[in-house]
């Protein structure tokens, strides 16, 4: 039975999901991946019948498991898109096109560099760049390419523990179309489906296996929404993403072996001394940070033999431009955070 | 033979000193300890007369150890002044009057905190606050001390290693005076009297030892000129020194016994994501370093064991208000420098 405010707020659950209106949830020991599989296609199919859909691919583990199920239910009835913002990791982009490609699945790559670096300018506060970003993604980017593409049914990667994480579970998704800029009053006929709602992080992950994805993207190191901008402390530009994202290179091929939850590095805002050529240079400081964690809601810094630290300073030093210093966060989760902006 | 320029420079050397103009080394080696203090007192004796001198007393090894060989040589003629600039380390000036005390030497404790602090404020560039700090040093405190007490003769802490790194060494001098407001063309009966100019560090170490300092006086880790506003970057306030004085209390318990050449604590002036209480709070971070080297020349990161790491992030987040997040410097010098600012 689908309740009224959910097709006028254009959600879309089958019966099967939820129960008094929650979501039912499936641990990783009730699921049975093959049926779950299955199931989801039938469900999508049921949904888009021969309509046309869309969904935006990350590179992220949730929105690859959704694209996967997203052509496994449609075909070329469902367009998606890599947005390409200018803050992701280097060779991202191609590396994600290129793994799709092997499925026959053609990710359409959107170069939108210039709206983010525009709308990121002299942005300092962190809340106000994480805004810039959303703003940004939903309403001049991919909103525009939704409203225009005459898709409307969305795909989206949304699990259980974003919606835990969302203080009201129906405004969130009223919020989508708001922030799409599509007027929900008038949006009758736009849907969401979500079919990974009612699984945690391990479900996605068991699920994404089964679907073929590899190992290095099921099991990649969690990377925030922002992306590099995350990772910025103070103003981000092209310039300072391309420090970051350098150093971002070395630290993952340093500690990828270190069997560590998370690793990352951080620029600095602070100008520090140093010396280039015997002459005093104020320079820029790299921060790097490597997490033993379970579940991200405490952690530990990684105790990393000394030797593999001074490599990573090393090779930050000769590799990123305009550093002079290299720090490793020692402090425990909380009152650090994972990632520092 | 004393040169005219130097009469009229104030500038004071016996004929032992110097050859040619050139300050004459006497190296470690070279020295024959009881005898170089029986020389200084004499000298001084002889320079000053039935005159007043007056000294500035940081609490380092040099200006100690010229505190020492100037009250031997004239007494109660010598006046000695601790400047409290509000920069200083906890208990530091307490721990000066007390261990000088101990030989019946008096230090007046002129606090100039306010003076400091003025000067400070809004100053966030590295030089301009070394400036500012210099200034108020020699015009507004101790440069009207000196021209108020009817002192004619200053004792200095310089070593030759300072001669070293001062481009050109009679233009130094005059300096001096200028600094401290006093014109040299006026300034004739003006003299500074240099009891250690012949010596380098060790020299010093072992003169210290021989006039009955305490080992932690003597062998104590370098402590830069500005004192806790080089640990600050940015604006030094009240509130931040208190800060960074904190966390060097945490720094130097724990490192003194690593046997390392120094080791610091850092105030940055970025803030990053914290948690306190379940909530985010935007807070600040303090960066730890600790060095080996042998001269400062070059230096490398102390390979400290992690539990000692981890207690030091716990005793400074526990310990010092506000601080959400630390890190240990893994940087070589260079391109680090020792202090960040």
């Amino acid at each position: 039975m689908i309740k009224p405010e959910f097709l006028f707020s254009g959600f879309y659950f089958t019966s099967l999901n939820t129960k008094n209106n929650m979501i039912i949830e499936i641990t990783l020991q009730e699921l049975n991946t093959a049926q779950f599989i299955a199931g989801k296609v039938r469900e999508i199919r049921a949904v888009v019948g021969e309509g046309m859909a869309i969904n935006a691919l990350s590179g992220g583990v949730d929105s690859s498991a959704v694209t996967m199920l997203g052509h496994q239910a449609l075909g070329k009835q469902l367009r998606t898109l890599f947005i390409q913002n200018g803050l992701m990791r280097e060779g991202e982009a191609e590396q994600v096109v290129a793994l799709f490609r092997e499925f026959d699945i053609n990710v359409e790559v959107i170069d939108a560099r210039k709206e983010f670096f525009n709308a990121l300018r002299g942005v300092t506060d962190p809340e106000e760049k994480r805004e810039a970003i959303t703003q940004t993604f939903y309403k001049e980017v991919f909103g525009k390419i939704v409203r225009e593409s005459g898709a409307k049914y969305l795909l989206q990667g949304t699990i259980l523990t974003d919606v835990d994480e969302t203080v009201a579970g129906i405004k969130r998704q009223h919020n989508v179309f708001e922030q799409l800029g599509i007027d929900p009053q008038k949006a009758f006929g736009y849907k969401i489906i979500e079919p990974l709602i009612q699984l945690r992080k391990d479900g996605v992950r068991t699920v994404g296996k089964a679907l073929g994805l590899p190992p290095e993207l099921f099991d990649r190191i969690p990377f925030p929404g922002p992306a590099l901008s995350a990772r910025v402390i103070g103003e981000v530009t092209p310039e300072r993403i391309e420090t970051v994202r350098k150093a971002t290179v070395v630290v993952e091929r340093l500690l990828e072996n270190t069997g560590a939850f998370q690793y990352l590095a951080i620029l600095h805002e602070d100008r520090v001394t140093g010396m280039r050529d015997g002459k005093r240079d104020f320079g820029q400081q790299i921060e790097v940070r490597c997490w033993d964690s379970k579940d991200a809601r405490t952690a530990k810094p990684t105790n990393i033999p000394f030797e593999i630290l001074e490599k990573l300073a090393e090779e930050i030093i000769s590799e990123v431009p305009g550093i002079v210093s290299v720090t490793y966060n020692i402090t425990t989760k909380p009152p650090s955070t994972i990632e520092a902006v």
